[in-house]
Formats: structure tokens, sequence, C-alpha cells
């Protein structure tokens, strides 16, 4: 493992900290890792060392590179300085790819408190925007990202198609940065299709990094599960990413929408709403449910007995949330047929 | 371990099954237990079998009795026949306290999907409150419980302060009840100052149970962060109810409100903020801290670096959502003069 | 799921209690589960409630059927008498497969101490063989057995190939059951062939159970990885036995031995060191790796860094104990040719 | 952090590589860390970078400094070169101790295969002793240590009350050190009092480092507990050196022995077969005992079932190897009176 300082703001003590670990050798498999690129917390008045180090280490033991941006604080905190920063920094990094055997398209941004507010904006209104996000505890409405730095915006209103995936964890009982920033930023997540993954713990203090003991203040109350954030996240960014195959990282869990209706072409991960209200869609699996209904009537006795029960309008209600693909493997239409079906779809422009 | 069925309405087949555990004899320490009460999905329509033996197994694993309800179901399931079951159950339940060996304020409601409709009202609408409720995927807001029963209420608007401390999962993928619902419910209880734990998985499908190979259909994408759901309620649970000490539960982690703002008395668990309204409380903190400022110019060199750096008005907005008790320990104030000015606050009526 | 007690023996006070689950409906690819049979310790003077109840509920969480054997006690305990109970009990289980919906085939005894010392009898004695055994904190050497009963038998000497596979765990500290017993117990395994798994913790007094709060004596010290033991042994069970799969289990992930060479028919995953001993199958191998040898020599910068450096002495003492198998999958040998070589060793009696 | 890299011997190309963590300033509770000294596999042919960085960063994570030495190799690894190594790094890393802010006595060692055969050395031969040690598969026997270095010493028979606390783990299938290594060492420790740990897993290949996706070969086989021994050893790590607390370690859960037998004087530790052995000790504790027998009578309904129902010499036979401390609280002899015998015990010499 190689580490070292890049300054990238000498006026405003901007500094850029890189753990690039080797590949090839013994790791035969591993050509490229991807990377993450953590933000640390601290009001914009610091840059706390708690969630710097401490932060690094397991992303590198998961076998990722690290970076840690050290960005622009209190006169130089004003905006859009920390978010040119990360520019700056996740710029350098994609171009440094070769370089550094990382893959430019699986950098993930970590950050906590301010840090997170800065993750966010990243996730949102930068240029370059990170493949995924991971923030703890993140000053997210403008209300607190004010007490902070008066000119710091506010990201609920920014979160749009283009936000990236994110994983967000707080504690319920944080005082410092209350828990609804985090509850704002998931639903807005939600309202734009984006795939996320959330989890507030019940109790603990603002800035408990990894919730470990050597992070914490002696005597700290926090629930057993606080801890958990960090291996979880790792395996969040597995399925956003894929992990360490022969050559190559394999394929993602999960794509960066909860469901296709939100890309270029329509498929068989939209919503049966969704595709219902295409017509050259809706007319095409119009037809294909019909001859299935015949088909349904012959086996009967399949039908599970919650289905058997539903009224016609409640069997309607429901599958309008219903992702073709799930409704077509429910009732057993071969994996090839699906593809079909798939490929039909894909030739029709989702508008 | 003895089991039996109650049958308690049988025109609308309404049943209660009862798992009783041992007390005494070798668990001599545990004359009493702690309870759940399970009311199992199904859209109104059914009770899954999947999501009342494989919960009831962990939870007794814990060291709790438990009860499965089978509530009213599709023409008996007009609002309030399922509430009134639930209450029919609950005070029953803790009619046979004595004779089942039960912490009669020590029960849990768990309910998934449509009974975690069911629960979320037992939790803010019902007679017999339970002391928490544990929320799998649960329907929460009018427009998707109309899908499964017409008449049930919508539990957003429901939720007040006297609502009970909830634990709610549920997978982000769901297309059979939208995560909106989840996030809907936990963003009123935070405004309700109500204490509360949150895990929304990245993907998954609805009605995972325990997520584990004995209820998934073979083949099922869920995320492995699902399964965890589990554990960490029981651990919740613990923090919520106390453990088994000698003769008697341990002291909760944890009470009902993220805070004192909601209790009947001012305390060092209120925030400052809420404590400065206050014009008792108001100038008794006031003298508090002038004294304390002059200690405290003393000994400037203990202040922590954040601190130092920031501008009164950071320090005014971050501290009004401090408890009072977090600040006292901060400065490094005695236990014993933090309880003297507790009970000082504890004759002040919090109106 | 059902209970019920069936009395195996009134003069001995011998019962089974069998918790036997759901099989079909909602479990609809359930047609069968594997099952548990469990021995509760207690120095051949009681069986232990701690050692029952809470142990039966973990299994039936991971979706098997379970039972309790209630053995021969004090005077009754005299030798073979509870050897013939367990051969009772397994008999009538088997008997009843196709009634209670549970695979013959799939059924491992647990037990502990004492309960741990007849469970060990059972996998090495009995006349109706678990198809694998879990063994908590037993006793097991003749010396430890006879302080609790003067007529049991020494377990170590009767350790032979027809022993089923062991999950064996313990405290380092146990002052009432030596860590020998355990520690003997699983040498006598590796000698044997026989796959285990084995699990000595730091410090916990004897008798722990699950080591939860509800089963412990409170303030007992016991490290924090003891509980493992029992999500660790289910995952075991899932390798001996494979999980559910549509309407069938899985493959297992490991055999009841840990190599080839105790099988009736050589294979691929004998030890290159026992396959080298048999003529005919040395004289195919030495031509295989010839012809191997000669493809080697054109792709030398392929090989890694340590096996260049090896002498030739070394290579020989290293492949010694190496499966075939493992040596054609690391020089990149297809599975299918792999499959023919292991479809000729089939064709040798190993003698 | 900082990393440095220090030649120790250049002629045999010896370096230890340092990983120093930041003390003080946000880690204001933590003046000192302990650390990890890392031996990596690889026949002494080569050292395994699978084995260093990835090992380095789980206990960097949790808080100790670490070091990785790469010893003598090949021509030069011949006896006892490897071991000379060791002990010059322990002592250079003693010495540095008031540099590097690290506690001198909380030093463990942790190696891999042939590192665990250099890391075994250490903990039983060497002058300067670690505090502990990790061994991973470790070639632990004269037959298999001469397999990858003809001079290497038999380990089994070194081991002496002088060894430090182990924690051990190994796979059951490994084919290229048998699992019979880890087992003759663990029953040497036992066999000699000392505190150990010891995890086999049921299945994997040999050198399998961490056992995440980033240094195992895709594909592999090998079971789900295996990666639990990086969290598992840290865990001990915490009993064995203790853990952060204000401005110094808390108190290790437990002592370098398995009981008081082994220490210079008696105490409420030992057994009581071996307190008994001494006549001094045993006149106080029969005279101790008639007393407490007096009282026992006079609450005989408060003794357990099992006690109740067992005989003279089980009691007897039970009872020798209890330690009087467990004994003494079983029968709720205050602590204070527990104190006050103990004292007692402390002025009689062991022998």
């Amino acid at each position: 493992m190689k580490t070292k300082v890049i300054m990238l703001n000498e006026e405003r003590n901007v500094s850029l900290t890189a753990y690039i670990q080797q590949v090839g050798g013994e790791f035969t498999n591993i050509p490229r890792r991807p990377a993450v690129l953590i933000l640390p917390g601290g009001g914009y008045q610091m840059c706390s060392d708690r969630e710097a180090d401490p932060i690094v280490l397991p992303y590198l033991k998961a076998g990722y590179h690290a970076f840690i941006l050290r960005y622009s604080l209190r006169e130089h905190a004003v905006w859009p300085n920390p978010l040119n920063d990360y520019d700056t920094a996740m710029a350098l990094i994609r171009r440094k790819a070769e370089e550094w055997n990382l893959y430019a398209d699986k950098i993930a941004v970590i950050g906590f408190s301010a840090g997170g507010h800065l993750a966010a904006s990243a996730a949102t209104m930068s240029e370059n925007r990170p493949n995924a996000a991971i923030l703890g505890y993140p000053v997210i409405n403008e209300e607190n990202a004010h007490i902070w730095e008066k000119t710091a915006p506010d990201i609920v209103s920014a979160v749009d198609k283009d936000t990236c995936p994110c994983f967000v964890f707080a504690t319920r009982t944080d005082t410092t940065v209350p828990v609804e920033n985090s509850l704002q930023f998931v639903t807005a997540l939600a309202a734009n299709n984006i795939s996320f993954e959330s989890h507030i713990y019940a109790y603990g203090p603002h800035g408990f990094s990894t919730a470990e003991d050597s992070v914490l203040t002696p005597g700290t109350r926090i629930c057993n599960r606080a801890p958990h954030w960090v291996a979880d996240s790792i395996e969040w960014l597995k399925d956003m990413f894929g992990t360490f195959g022969n050559g190559a990282m394999t394929e993602p869990a999960i794509g960066r929408y909860a469901n296709g209706n939100s890309a270029e072409y329509l498929s068989v991960d939209c919503t049966m709403g969704h595709l219902m209200k295409n017509e050259r869609a809706g007319t095409m699996i119009g037809a294909m449910m019909a001859q299935m209904g015949q088909k349904e009537e012959d086996k009967q006795e399949e039908q599970n007995e919650m289905a058997a029960s539903m009224s016609p309008e409640v069997m309607q209600a429901m599958m309008n949330n219903m992702l073709l693909r799930d409704m077509l493997q429910l009732t057993l239409v071969p994996e090839e047929t699906i593809a079909q079906i798939n490929a039909q779809l894909n030739a029709i422009p989702n508008v």
C-alpha cells in the first residue's frame, strides 16, 4: 500500500491523501480496484481525524483504494468552494485511473455530518458525480446547513433523476444534526426513483464514526446496532459495484434506479402501471395477458390462496406497482420468453 | 413450553395462539417474561403462515412469551373489526399476566404488511396500547390501505404523543407496499418525538418474513442485510424493555421519547432550546451558565479545537437541539450535580 | 407447529417431545424437512430445561423439525440404557418419516455435557446412527464419563470410519468438563478422516446453553463469541444437509469425509499421496502428469512465485497431501477433463 | 497514520514495515496503543502479500499499531535466522515504545502457515516473547515443518508454562498443512494451563487469509464461518489486553493461564483439587466448608435439583476441577468474604 498527500489548493489548505493498494502479483485476479473518497465532518470548521483514517481502513480491507479529501474550512468554506474542492479531487482521481489502477466508474463518496452535506452535494450538484454515496448523520436541509455555513445550499430540493444511489445512516437521538435531515433526504430519493439503503439506529450521539471503542469517548451510550453500518455499507457497495471476479468486477446486483420507469427505453423492469400508460406497451401486454389468462384457467389449482380471494379491483391496484418481470416470473413464464418480451419493450422509448 | 389456541370470535374466525414458556425452576432468575403479539400479513385477505410460526420462534428463543393473533379477514375485515380483535387480544393477555407469568407493561406488537397496518393502528389508535411495535413492510397511508381494505384508516395522521416506540423495516424495492409507507410513518414519529429505529434494505420483495431459506421462494433476490432485522429488533426490545436480571428485568436503555421535551415535567433530558423557552428554567440555567462560564475561562486550553473555532451564532444554534444533560457532561459537571439540577427541573411543569 | 410428548419407556421415565412444523401450503417448496434430536445435559442425573426448549427454538426457526429426548437418569442411567433410549427414539423418528414429513437421512443429534456424551455415543456406537452430531461441552473420555456414570463408555477409542460428521464446541475454562474432552474427540475425528468443525471459546462456564441472557445466570462471565455456536452450527448443517430448494434439499457443500481416501472407490478427491500408492492409479496419473509437464514448460511465466522457488523435494512433500482435484484445478485443467479423470478413478477399488 | 520501512538485515533482506497511528488530538483518551506484529506465510520461500496489508488493516481499524516483518527466506531461512529476525523486530518495537506511543506489554504476534510456525516459535522459544499470538493454519509439528525448512524446530514439544496465550484457527480440509498441526498445538496449550481460543472451520483451502473476495481466488470453496476469525481475534485481543479507556487500557477479561494453578502463590482462582493438595490451604478450606455446611443445612430448599441428586463421590469428583471462586459464588458467599479468603491464600506459596 502506498500513501501520498497531494496539495490541491495551497491557499485554502485543501489536500487529498491517497491510499493506493497493490494490484496484480499475488492479487493475480485484480488488475484494478474500485475506490472511496472520504469527506470527514466537523461543521465546515474542521476535518475530524476520527472520520478520516478510521474510515479509510475498512474500505481498504474490503479491497478498495481510498482517498481522504480535506476541503475548504471556516472562512474558506463559503460556497461553492467545498464543492469545487470535491470536483477537483474527483476529476483528478478519474484522470489518474490508469496510473492508480482504479475503476473510474466505481468510485463512492463517503461523508459525515458537514462532510455528509458535501457528499450529498456531490451526489446531487457536482460536475463529476460519484457513482455512489455513503452519508453518515448528514446535514441536509437548508435550516441545518446554515447553522454551520451560511452559504451552504439546501440538498432536499436538489435531488433529481441524476442523483447517484445512496446509503444513509444516523441515530434517532442525534441532537446536533436532527434525524429529520436523513429522513428528508431518503424521502426525496424515493420520490425520484433512486436506489438507496437507510439505517436509523435507536440511540447514540452525533459524530460516532465507526462506533468502535477506538473512536468513541469511553462511556458513550450508543445502541449496539450502530457499528453495523460499516460492514453493511461495504456489502451495499458490492451490490452496486460488483465484487472481485477473474480480472474484472462481477455484475452489480442492483441498478441506480429502484425500477425501470426512469430509463430511456421501456423494459420488463418497469411497473405494470407505468407500462400500461404507454399505448404500444399497453397493447402488447394486454394481448399477452389475454393469452396467459386462457392458460391460467387450466391450472386454477396452482393459484395461491391469497390471489384466489382477491377482488378484481384489489388485483388491479396491486398490479400497478408490480414489475412486469416479477409478474411474469410469478406466473412461471420461462426466462427466455421474458427476455424476448424485454427485447420488444427495449424498442419503445420511455416518454 | 405450552401452546394453546383461544377462540376470540367464532363468527369472524378470530383466534389467539399462545406460546407460554417456563418460568422458575432452572430459569431461577426469571419469574415472569415479556411478550410479543404477532399479526401476520396477507392484505386483510388471509393471515400468512410464513409470518406466523417463523416469527414466533426467534422471540421465544430470546426469552419472550409469544402470541399469534389471527384477526378478521375479507368480509369481516371492515373497520374497526381488526382493531377490535387486537384490543380484545391485548386486553386478554394483560388480564392473564399473573396466570401466564408475563410483564403486562412489556408487550410488543409485531405486524407485517396489512398486519403491519393493524400493528400501527394498535400503536396509534387502540384502547390497549402495546408497549412497543415492530412493523415489517407495513401498509401505512390511506391510499395504500384502501387497496387492501376500503374502510382501513390512514395511520400517518394518527401518530401523536401517545404512540408507542416503533421499529420499522422494509425493502426499498417493494412493489406491493411502496417504501414511502415506512418513510411517512417514521417521519411522523420523528415529528412527535417518539423513539424509533428504522432499516430500509436496498432490495428484496414484499413479504420476505425472516428472509431465511426456509421462508423464501428459492432463487429470491434479496440483499444480505435483510435477515438482520430479526436480531436487531430483539436487541432493540432489550433497549426498550431491559433484559433478564435477578428476578426482574434490568433498566431499559431508552425511553419512549427521543428527549424529555414531551414529558409532564422538565428535566436535564430536555433540549436547551426547550428549556430556555420556559421562564423559570431559563432563569435557573442562565445563572448556572454564567457561573460555569467563569470557570471555563480558567481552563480554556481544555476546549476542543472545534468549539474554539465556532462563532457565537453557531454555538447558539448548535446548543438549541442539545440536551442539557449532554452539555453538562461535556463540560465535566459531576453526575451528582447533574442529579441536583435534574431534581430542580423536575419541579417545573412542562407547559 | 404441532407438539406432542411420546412416552418411550414408562419405567425409566424416557420420553420424546416432538415439534413438527407445517409443510406445503404457503411453504409450497417444502414437502419435507430435516430434523434435530436434542439430548439435554445434566450429568446423567437430570435433563436440564436450559438445554431443552431454548435449543429447539433456533433449529425450528431454521426450518427443521425438532425432538427432545429425555433419557434414562440416575439409577436407570446404567449403560447401555441411555444409548438404547437414543436408538429407540431415532428408530421411531425414521419410521415416522412419512407421517411427519421429514428426511430420514438428514437428522442431526445435538447433545450437551452428559447429553453430549450420549450424542457422541450415538455418533460412534449406536445402531441407528445420526447423520450429523452437534456436541456442546461434551463428556468424552472414560475418566470424565465415570464421574457422572460409572458404566458410561469411553468415546475416544470408539471413533472410527463410520462416525458421523461432528460440530464440537466448548469453553477453554470449563471446570466441570475439561476442554481436553473436546480436543481428544476432534483429534480422533481427524485421525479417522471424518468431517468436523470445532470452536473452543476463550472463557465461560460449563453449561452455558445458547449463552443468551435468558438462559445464563445474570452476571455470568463468558466471552462474546460463545453465542455464535448456534448460528454457526445451523450454517454447518446447511453445508452437510443442503438447504430448502424447490421441492427438495439442495446439494450439500461437504461430505462425511475430509477427502476421498476413505471411500470405496478412488476419485479426484483422494490425496495425491493416497493415489500414488495404488498401482493402477499411480500409472494413470504418472502418464497424465508427464503430458502436463510438457505443456507446463511452454508457459513457465504463469507459474506463481512460490512454486518457482520450491525444491523438488518440497514440491513432492507438499503434493502428497493435496487432492488431485485441487492440483488439476490449479493447473487449469478444464472441468470436463477432471470429470473424465474422476470417472476413470471411480472404476478402481480403494484398497 | 505514518508508514515506514526499516531494514533489519540487508544481507538476508529482512525488513519491518511500521504503520503508526495518531494518538492524542481528537483521540484524546488514547495516549498509547497496543500493537500487532504480522508474519506472512509462504513456506519459508516467500512472504505472501495476501497475508501482509490485508491483515494489517482490520487491526489498525480496531485501534492497534501494526507491523509487518518480512523475515529470512529460502537459503537464509536456516534456523535460527527467522527466529532471530523476530527477536530483533520485537526488541526494536519495544525499545521504540515511547517514540511510537505503544504499550510494550500489549503486543501480539500474528502468523500464517510458515509465518504461523515462526509466530508459534516466538510464543514458545524467543527471547522477546509476544504478549499474545494469533496463528492462522500454522505449521507446528516437526514432520510438517521439515517439508518447508529442514532446520525448522518442532513446536509441540516446546510449549511450556511461559508460552503466551494463543488464538488458533484453520480449516479442517487444509491439504497443505493438515489440521493435526493446530490440534496438537492447542492440546499442548491445554496441558500447560495456557489460555487459548481455537476455531477449526469445516472446509476451505490453505492460505485463505481474511477469506474476503479481495484475497481469495474467485470461485474458492470455503465455508461462510471462515471470515469470522478476523473479528473474533480482535474481540479476543480485547479480552487479553483490555480496550481503550480514559487515558489507559481497561482491565483484561482473562489472564494468561486458564486458572490460578500455575501462579507463584495460591488464590481463589485455583481449582479445589489443587488447593486441597496443599496442606495449609487444605486445612483452611476444610474449616471453611465445615462452617458453610452448617449453614447449608438451614437452607436446603435453595439447593438446585442437580446437586440434590448427586452422590458424595460425584460431588467430590466434580469439585476437584472447580475453582474455589466459583464454588464460593455458587454458595452465595459475599464478594468481600471471597476477597478475604483470596488474601489469605495469596500468602501461601504454590509449590
